[in-house]
């Protein structure tokens, strides 16, 4: 199974190719950064990303893009940014029917280190022992795409069916709070009529 | 000149064409809201937008493509899906060459009816006084696209005069914070010395 990794970024786009199967050995097919430069315009920025990994879907054909879920806690305008350069990236998978799956910084951390709240260096260090790779890569966004390779890889299968579970809960209650916000809506002719 | 407004959105993304030069009146050429199921995935919602958005752009050739401007100040997980089909968008658009041009939701509501602070009643009220409608444009998201047009062709050249220049500042920012930053990272030998 290979799994592309990507950390999501306007300045920093961080890809990451890892093969293998749990509990074998992974390995590092290939890594690299996409970088724009901040005084292009927004639309030049996103066809550059989206350009690099269209390439790494087609000449790699990852199995899974495992991509960093996007809070919007962080700065506002770099999270929009980062938002949607995984907007693009999301619709190139989909245009090529590759599955995504969106991993959480802490989720990822836990996987390759067993903590949640580990710093880079870290992450890093473990990126490099899993993948025994001669040197560490560089830079963080590089180390970061990769250990999302490496968490999908060994939690993916779990984690796939534990989203979706959660997923289809949370479509229901968007369906329920939708038809009682219609109940309530078109209630309002009715409470005349029941006071 | 002809102007495709839209007002991003997963769940309802509105699309407004009007065409038009300041102080003429403006005609709406086409109107439509672009719905994508909840249940659906993520990547399957993010292609539909595109595709309705990348027909109107083939279809009608705009000249330019008036998007609202996506805050994080609201509910997270409805303005993260709003910014990834915002990138989406603008990538689309980018890919043809047609110029996006980013307005907030204030802006446009001052641009059609002079208060920043207007409410939805008065945006479609006013849009459809100003493109001479014979009814209103419904949902909201139909009425919202086109006033994001409306706004564009009225105010769009002198915005744009002001928001280069504000991008032009804040780039130069950037550049300097990150010089800033590598000479506060790269510091921390040279403080060892100046000590």
């Amino acid at each position: 199974m290979r799994v592309l990794g990507v950390d999501p970024g306007l300045t920093r786009c961080g890809l990451g190719l890892v093969e293998g199967r749990h509990p074998r050995r992974l390995a590092l097919v290939a890594v690299d950064v996409v970088r724009t430069q901040p005084d292009l315009d927004i639309g030049e920025r996103l066809l550059r990303v989206e350009r690099v990994v269209e390439e790494w879907l087609d000449e790699h054909a990852p199995d899974a893009l495992a991509l960093e879920r996007v809070f919007s806690q962080h700065n506002v305008r770099t999270v929009m940014g980062t938002a949607q350069v995984s907007g693009v990236i999301v619709a190139a998978a989909a245009r090529r029917g590759v599955p995504v799956a969106l991993h959480t910084p802490s989720e990822v951390k836990a996987a390759v280190t067993g903590s949640g709240r580990a710093d880079k260096q870290q992450v890093t260090a473990m990126v490099t022992r899993i993948l025994s790779l001669p040197t560490k890569p560089r830079p963080a966004d590089a180390a970061d795409a990769l250990a999302l390779a490496i968490c999908h890889l060994w939690r993916g299968p779990a984690l796939a069916r534990l989203e979706a579970a959660q997923a289809k809960a949370a479509r229901r209650r968007a369906v329920h709070s939708a038809r009682e916000h219609e109940a309530i809506g078109s209630g309002g002719v009715g409470r005349r009529w029941s006071g």
